[in-house]
């Protein structure tokens, strides 16, 4: 069974840098009407990178949950309007960890959280490596490479508690004989 | 290395039914001061259930991705202040499949978008399961129950596009033989 229903009015509660907020009202195909706190997010990409030999992560401050390094993917928003999300992961690869990759494969796409946000995640697996000059960027990002050899994943895996991070290391261990 | 800071203040912008929006400012270690844009969020648990033959989710509505039907673990936020969150998975599992458990294990508690958010979100595994009465909700959902084999877990990984659902999973994978 589903459930459709139709948006019938959005007010904008918030409106930031980056998110915003709406309270939007639905109404359900059974005729009743709900009200829906929906923050809005333009979806990142996070890219799971490895030679064969080691995977290479980044660890960086985030300051909403009060750690001063955690441990993720390579990772960012879909910043630039209408861009592909493998071109986005593309510019994340060469800016955060300085490579570039001769495969990309997709892994998953995903809600992140679909009770309270729209946030999209664009998961991509990216072998064949080669470095790259690391492009200039402005952002007061923090970020350390992390090298990890693929051997520990289950030990990498162990290690991590960031969400996407976990959904792209246990796809990979799951597609690896 | 880690990158340690200090909130030195911190603007609440919107303050919504469960969610909220605060404007930080952080001073970082080498002084240098940063703005965040932080959705407080109460925290959620997610729990997969299974009676070693079937795997229980449920399927709804998710408005704020326009999925009338996304597939999912049993689910809910941290509500009751102060509760264990193993409680609460307890309660969800309860109201949501209409089940108690005699087994509970911890499977992992994480970040789900440490960017942007201090959603923390703890993972159980709830095996041993009996029949108990559905508590009353007052809740507005439309919760359908789906039953999965676990013969089938990958082709029901497959079929997931939800992020806690794909941990969970995910990781049941990983720890099963």
């Amino acid at each position: 069974m589903s459930s459709r229903f139709d948006r019938i009015s959005s007010e904008t509660a918030y409106e930031g840098r980056f998110i915003s907020v709406r309270n939007d009202r639905f109404r359900m195909e059974d005729g009743e009407e709900v009200d829906r706190e929906i923050v809005g997010h333009p979806g990142a990409v996070a890219v799971v990178v490895h030679d064969d030999e080691n995977l290479w992560l980044v660890r960086q401050p985030r300051e909403p949950v009060g750690v001063p390094d955690l441990l993720e993917l390579p990772a960012g928003k879909l910043d630039e309007e209408g861009e592909d999300p493998v071109e986005t992961a593309k510019r994340e690869l060469a800016e955060e960890i300085g490579k570039a990759a001769g495969r990309w494969e997709h892994l998953k796409t995903y809600w992140n959280s679909p009770g309270f946000s729209d946030e999209e995640i664009h998961l991509y697996l990216a072998t064949e490596l080669r470095d790259v000059q690391k492009p200039e960027v402005d952002e007061d990002e923090r970020i350390d490479i992390v090298i990890w050899p693929l051997a520990d994943l289950d030990g990498l895996i162990d290690a991590i508690s960031d969400g996407k991070t976990l959904v792209g290391l246990l796809e990979l261990r799951r597609r690896r004989p």
